[in-house]
């Protein structure tokens, strides 16, 4: 981390935060409270760890101002120590050293707009009429498809696949082996009654993403079947997670890896989904409606909170008992009713 | 939309049904009762929404004998409206615009078979022995093992991968990030006592895929151990199916997204699993099995019919309540035959 | 198969088995004992399936001593069949033909080091001061990020992304569409009041994968927010298995398809999760647990053993009774105890 140095006051002006001790000690990395050592700057977010600060080894660290005087001298006093850890994580990211310009290896339909800014990678493949903005960023590997739009400052890490007629917004990002604007699973039932099997319904929507969207590594998001789907504002998937032909996601919506969101499902603004939930197709969920894991939604949400469904963890002996009997619950609830009839 | 235009009795030829009202209005596209405009063709396919019929400014619609007097006065009146659709949205899909030949940026074995009609994306990479039937198209960055077979008119999306020794019928549509012939989960515990692991077992099985069959984004299906792994005739797959060795897969069966199948279990055929659902290994599903979403299948289904686990969703304060007299069933279930011996 | 060959005798000297019958007799192949015919060996690993030993056409058999006198004449008699049936699957493994050596469509920065007996195939992408080990095998269109370490021997099958600051062990495998160091979901809610959403949280950790670890197709493993996320020795993973950031999996631990470990839980050594399951984030689980499949685990596991959640698969009619009253269950609960307290 020795490229990007900042003095203790630097920190503080790029943060916006207060300055407390030696602001001319130089921070050179971020670090746990656990394993910070000499020149790496920690924060203490999360009021449990407290005991941690009293030990760490950090050069500095940012902390509330109800913290400044348990740890070490040097601080960034924060009303927010999280996001100002989060602001100071982008400072000290060195992963990008992309520059502007075509790889050679890279396949380029004439008739597409690459702004000069941009940089696309070794490897990759650009259609017809694709339009890339400037600063944007696609990596080796990755393909995309005829008449697809990117915006500006948009970054595509390695083998990500854009079909036609996608359409993403500014600074999205997109992690490898995600996949947009494949086809809905869309079918109609054969009519031949002999052979059985399903009648392919062309995909004919397409995908549209907003501004300041980060999309997981091995995400799918399906095209619309005529009409779009539409991924908000200010969206985040974790990895691994599906979205189906015409679902909406209201903007700021946040699911968690695995999850999976049914066909023409909309999702309003502000949810949280936790992570291997699902939602079946055809469902209207409300704002700020929150989803634990594994939970299954059945039927649309109309009012903001959580919701839930499953069963808890036991050991294996105790659930099997626990797991028979609920085969035996209707059956349990009329022996109930029984007994209060007769006591009655 | 403007490059596939039909008359209205041109559609009514190519999709076999009759045409009401004006047959030489030009559609230039499809689209849904709500959204549907000038020179544009919709369908209403399930009666609940017979109300935006009456009102949609579509063109023309494909609708059922019985809905002709409801809607616009053009219609395609059809005894099936939904395959009708299904059947008019390919004649308007322009997502296709390959051509027959060879990128001069892939990488083809010299031993490979590929026919002139064939044609192959940037950045492809052919290994040797492999057989590309007639029509087929292997889009941009897919990379095809040696002594893979493919069949005709077949459609391969960007960043496919197969395996060697993968064979695949006619008409087999596979979407990016699809990986078929990966090595099956087998191993053997390892005799060495003090590190303990795993020995690997070589999966020297191929993958059989049939024909017709569509397989989505994101999916993965291993190649058997010994035997081949199996996927029937027209058998369709949603984004992100994981398919274990050695498991077959009947005609025309459909899996949703996300759903799991382990290792040498045998699903029969026109079954339809549902998102998110999980099958363990070596059971035998009979054929017209129907498993509800999210369900967890652990043993064989010997009739037709359909099959689930789980628990409802409720709002998380009354799912808690719930999940913790789960755990506690067994000795509910015991208190109430106390009871009941104290009643006799 | 035609390629390997060996008699019975080279056979039971290379497993390190006792040969019976006919030592001269050439063995090209390996089958299941349905299955195999002429010049092909089998095994009998579990005695369920005895009755097949009796029946097959198999050349030679291995088996445990006590099975020599019901089957084949031929057999390698073995201790331990199912390991000594793993060995001989990787003698009969025609699947790799890689050439040392660098494909020239390979983009390969000035700065790598690559070893000379590594194979780099078509289409790969390897950034500024990668190191590849002797013997490893990087297949068709994968990339690989700047300062990521590969040992020796290991095996990237195509379209394998691995991030920048990524570091693999030796013999380690990963199957295509395997995604090693994306960014962990991290981000801090964003201050402004009015648009909301979320400040991203840059991964400066990155992945440390031990030694002889198997990674299937599609999983996809996060870098750390801040420390590395950690892959034990002799890990296995089925595919699309999802890591978080900061996860650490120990030694010799197995996870099945699509399984899924949140942010910064700990996995003892040893374990085995099953497919579906999911583990939540922060939770600490020892070593020797052994979780059933599709089993959410939210509390940390001190102890060894198995542990499972969910509900029995019921046929649907009976299982929407089950789950009615499984919403129910804390009314059915009180209604028990005041039955109780009026027989008191």
């Amino acid at each position: 981390m020795a490229d990007h140095q900042y003095t203790l006051a630097e920190l503080a002006e790029l943060l916006e935060v207060t300055c407390v001790g030696d602001a001319e000690i130089v921070i050179s990395g971020l670090a746990t409270l656990a394993s910070a050592g000499s020149g790496q700057l920690s924060f203490l977010a999360n009021p449990k760890y407290q005991k941690a600060l009293a030990t760490t080894q950090a050069e500095a660290v940012i902390v509330a101002a109800d913290m400044v005087d348990i740890g070490p001298a040097n601080c960034l006093v924060s009303a927010n120590p999280y996001l100002t850890y989060a602001k100071a994580s982008q400072l000290f990211d060195q992963s990008s050293s992309t520059v502007a310009g075509i790889h050679p290896s890279a396949v380029i339909s004439s008739s597409a707009a690459i702004d000069p800014s941009a940089s696309i990678g070794p490897h990759v493949s650009i259609a017809d009429n694709v339009v890339v903005g400037a600063a944007t960023v696609i990596a080796a590997g990755c393909s995309i498809g005829k008449n697809t739009v990117l915006g500006e400052a948009c970054l595509l890490h390695a083998n990500v696949s854009l079909y036609h007629g996608v359409s993403l917004g500014d600074r999205v990002i997109i992690h490898s082996g995600a996949v947009i604007g494949s086809d809905g699973f869309g079918f109609a039932p054969s009519p031949d009654r002999e052979k059985g099997g399903w009648v392919k319904i062309a995909q004919l929507g397409g995908v549209v993403v907003g501004d300041d969207v980060e999309i997981g590594a091995g995400c799918t998001i399906d095209r619309g079947a005529l009409d779009n789907t539409r991924i908000g504002d200010r969206v985040i998937l974790d990895n691994q997670v599906q979205i189906a032909h015409n679902v909406e996601l209201g903007d700021n919506t946040a699911i968690a890896g695995c999850a999976a969101i049914a066909g023409s499902t909309q999702v309003g603004k502000n949810c949280t989904i936790a992570g291997g939930a699902g939602i079946v197709g055809h469902l209207t969920i409300a704002d700020n409606v929150h989803i634990t894991a594994f939970t299954l939604v059945t039927k649309s949400i109309a009012e903001a909170g959580a919701y839930s469904s499953g069963t808890p963890m036991q050991d294996s002996r105790s659930w099997r008992r626990s797991a028979v009997r609920f085969s035996q619950l209707d059956a349990m609830s009329k022996r109930l009713s029984d007994i209060e009839k007769k006591l009655d």
